[in-house]
């Protein structure tokens, strides 16, 4: 039997972070686009901390208690931040819905966290108009804007600044247990329902620290940090929480990710961390180079949810000076798992070969995430960077199990399957090589589609490159390339071909390429099960 | 009532950081000083692991259970390393006991502990043989040591390596609640029994992630770290557990703390990151000067224990572009409490009110310690850098209680009274003014002892500056200056009294001075109880 330490139980819960940065910290900026105006929204932490609590006696009154789900449906701003704390502040669960979904996934994940309040802004009434019908406990609407929505509409919604503006600025904060839930986001797999992952305030706050690291993310005092990927889509790589204990300037960009408005709150703001799926670079990458702009104070993007595509990380650091570090994670692990920083052992193989294991590993093992890859015959692989099988993770802020299941979604071990495939190699950097499903099995050989939409996605012209398996009577399945082309540009059958017989095996190769939009879900990326099932008789064998 | 959250109940333990280290960073180099060899043992985190795993499975045949308390009389050494995590591994409790304690004292440390194994270093056998009758638990001793002691002594203690080669290399770790006790430190107070603080896995890893932020420590894979503070006070920092935390390589210094060894360490092994209290700084100084070397690849100094001189900070800086970082802490706070790193708000002020803020500050509130000023009248004081008062801190790595005492050593709301007294400035830095029971009340109003000492120590010839207050028929107490000097310097009593003249008011001044040494206590810092009752009867009143 061991015997207990005596030190004290002071509980890691979310608020703490926050009342650090008030008390470090306090005069540190938070600005924010407001969405439908020209102006920026600008206060500090301490001014962030007076909000919530206005926020959180507002919810208080409207009769949200501990335990109660509240949902909100909203961009990167300053209000969905107070959210973030006035919520999980009171015991309450924030559940941050996704206005990407469809109409049916979006009133299934309201209703099935039983959200009885519904905050969402201005531009997206037309929505929340068209499910509040379906919504089944949801009893206040409150839009997050300044003034009401206009006239004519059938939402009753209040308006957030207008019901702000009644209550005090300073609250007695609820005490509770750490392990209380404070944040319910729903995965958005391509099949079934969506899953609720209810995260802890321990959760939240560990990761917190581990991203805090300087081995991690490496924020100080000095960075001026935007995050470009949601709030609604596992707490923005949990930046808003990063952010403060840190000391760092938060900017947020709201929904305003086109290129010239990033140019402008990066120059303005001083920005010199950010994060986001690929897509949004691209679209940054395009306005620097149409301008002839550069990317001044910028010095790091974090770039996840898809495989940096190379030549955008090539660009980034040898025409701009930025690094590029790529990151993995998911909702399920809250969700950082790895991020890909340098160490000496691999700096020791030269300058390019460092970036190049950098761009193309999804990132380095980090403290808090256990990790390991798991063979077809369910033993586990060497960390040789060869031998590759099922990732699975374990750790403090990992999920045990979804959101109103009955039973665990983890092994006896403790292991969560994350659905990827991946190698590890010896200088502890995970490769995600494929996802489980979307593995090609040809001829008795394993295809990895990420290696070859990653090699096309190299090609002039590509915007897009998607490979999915299709049913072949023969090999089993055969890898099918479809192309996605920039505007404008026509990329050659023949040329990107060309390019990817250097990289792989002539059976390894998709035996033709397809020209046209490649549907996306909704986060951003490529909706492989709609391709499969488009394609799925090319061959003429059945799937 | 809250709902629970559905992570994962990993648990925060200390294994948790070498299985970490071993993953991602298992080739980087852990080098220690061999004690009575001048060759340095080196492995790696894998191989700490290895023989951290023959550790603990030597002291489970040895009859180790969860819960007991084992011992170490210890240097800065990779095998006190081992101990640091075979021990707290196994479940039981490691009590590093202190060396520099008296006799008497540390008798009374191991009883308390009820250890039932003292492992300690060769060259402390005279010590453990001196003082083993007295052991009232201790039923194993083994020497840290490759061979066993000279035959001839009464003492039977097997040597460390010979046991552990009988064991295996691997492990299977027992499970058990991260709020279990990992380590037993004892505080060395001047006045009445030492005090044990129990340190939980909890407290520990939380410390260390803590610690190991970038606005912290600040450590990254391209340290290279040398604890010069003991591992036995205050586990050196947390820095046995930060190093691989962060992938850093760790350096050992053993008990070679002279500044000969120190170079010859900081430049073969490329150390980056140091820290240890101020006098091994001052010798460090000497030898650099003495020698006309540089400190090479050093970049950051860690100083705590006692204030900072500012001379010693100004030559780190000017002279060797090394950055001092002052840190305050103690055993009861794991032990971080506040570290000096810059902000953009000191920052702006310029560099050398910058610096000047950085060293004359104990440091920067740091996340995970809640901390206040408290009035004589009971009340918050400010954070305006003028309003002083009893310094108080909260947090998950402080203690609750201490070690078999019957009650908390906490108010109702948590808050631990640190016995210093000091004042928060608006840019979140905290400076001690004084302990407690050091400040002097002259003529109704306070003299802060440390402000005086810092004055004189900056003086030239001036080794140390010791100032206490001394019972006075009329003023009720008066400063007195004692100033141990420089070896073969002789400061003049006028030229000191001159500079202090310029900082302090008249009635703020010592009205004398004395010359001769200043006694320390078994941590390192000045011994004013000593001093107080060497000079009570000085102006002729009754303390």
């Amino acid at each position: 039997m061991t015997i207990n330490g005596q030190m004290q139980s002071a509980q890691l819960t979310i608020g703490s972070i926050l009342d650090y940065a008030v008390r470090a910290h306090g005069n540190r900026p938070v600005v924010s686009v407001e969405p439908g105006s020209a102006d920026l929204w600008r206060y500090d932490y301490a001014g962030l901390a007076r909000r919530t609590a206005q926020s959180a006696n507002m919810l208080a009154a409207a009769g949200v208690a501990s335990g109660d789900r509240v949902s909100s449906l909203a961009w990167n701003t300053h209000r969905h931040l107070e959210l973030f704390y006035a919520v999980p502040g009171l015991g309450a669960v924030l559940h941050t819905a996704n206005p990407r979904l469809s109409d049916e996934q979006l009133i299934y994940t309201l209703n099935h966290a039983e959200s009885r309040v519904l905050l969402f802004e201005a531009n997206l009434a037309a929505l929340v108009e068209r499910i509040a019908p379906a919504l089944h406990h949801v009893e206040t609407f409150i839009v997050l804007a300044a003034e009401p929505l206009a006239a004519g509409g059938e939402l009753e919604a209040r308006a957030y600044d207008t019901l702000l503006a009644q209550f005090p600025e300073t609250i007695s904060w609820p005490m509770f247990d750490e392990n209380s839930a404070a944040f319910l986001c729903y995965t958005s797999g391509t099949t079934g329902d969506p899953k609720g992952v209810l995260y802890s305030h321990r959760a939240v706050v560990l990761h917190a620290m581990g991203a805090s690291l300087a081995s991690a993310f490496g924020l100080t005092p000095f960075d001026s940090v935007m995050p470009c990927s949601s709030l609604y889509h596992a707490t923005a790589w949990g930046l808003p929480f990063v952010a403060p204990l840190c000391g760092a300037k938060l900017v947020l960009p709201a929904d305003r990710l086109d290129g010239a408005s990033l140019h402008e709150l990066i120059r303005d703001e001083e920005v010199t961390f950010t994060g986001g799926v690929p897509t949004i670079w691209t679209m940054y990458l395009a306005h620097l180079e149409a301008t002839r702009s550069a990317p001044g104070p910028l010095k790091r993007i974090m770039i996840g949810g898809s495989a940096v595509p190379r030549a955008m990380a090539e660009t980034f650091k040898s025409s701009y000076d930025v690094d590029v570090l790529q990151l993995w994670g998911m909702t399920e692990t809250c969700p950082l798992g790895v991020i890909a920083t340098p160490t000496p052992a691999i700096a020791a193989l030269g300058e390019a070969e460092m970036q190049d294991m950098l761009w193309t590993r999804q990132g380095r093992l980090q403290f808090g995430v256990d990790m390991r890859i798991v063979g077809d015959d369910g033993t586990t692989c060497a960390h040789d960077g060869r031998s590759s099988g099922a990732l699975q993770v374990r750790g403090p802020w990992v999920v045990q199990r979804y959101f109103r299941q009955p039973s665990d979604c983890t092994d006896d071990l403790g292991w969560f399957d994350t659905g990827d495939v991946a190698t590890i190699d010896s200088f502890g950097f995970m490769r995600i090589t494929d996802r489980t499903k979307d593995v090609i099995k040809s001829g008795g050989e394993w295809i990895s589609s990420i290696d070859l939409e990653n090699a096309a996605a190299g090609c002039s012209g590509v915007k897009v490159a998607a490979v999915v398996g299709i049913a072949h009577p023969k090999w089993e399945e055969r890898p099918l390339l479809i192309i996605e082309p920039h505007d404008g540009a026509e990329p050659a059958e023949s040329d990107v071909m060309a390019t990817l017989s250097r990289e792989f095996a002539k059976w390894q190769l998709p035996d033709q390429i397809l020209f046209g939009p490649v549907p996306l879900t909704a986060t951003g990326k490529i909706d492989k099960k709609q391709l499969r099932d488009r394609y799925a008789g090319l061959y003429g064998a059945d799937n």
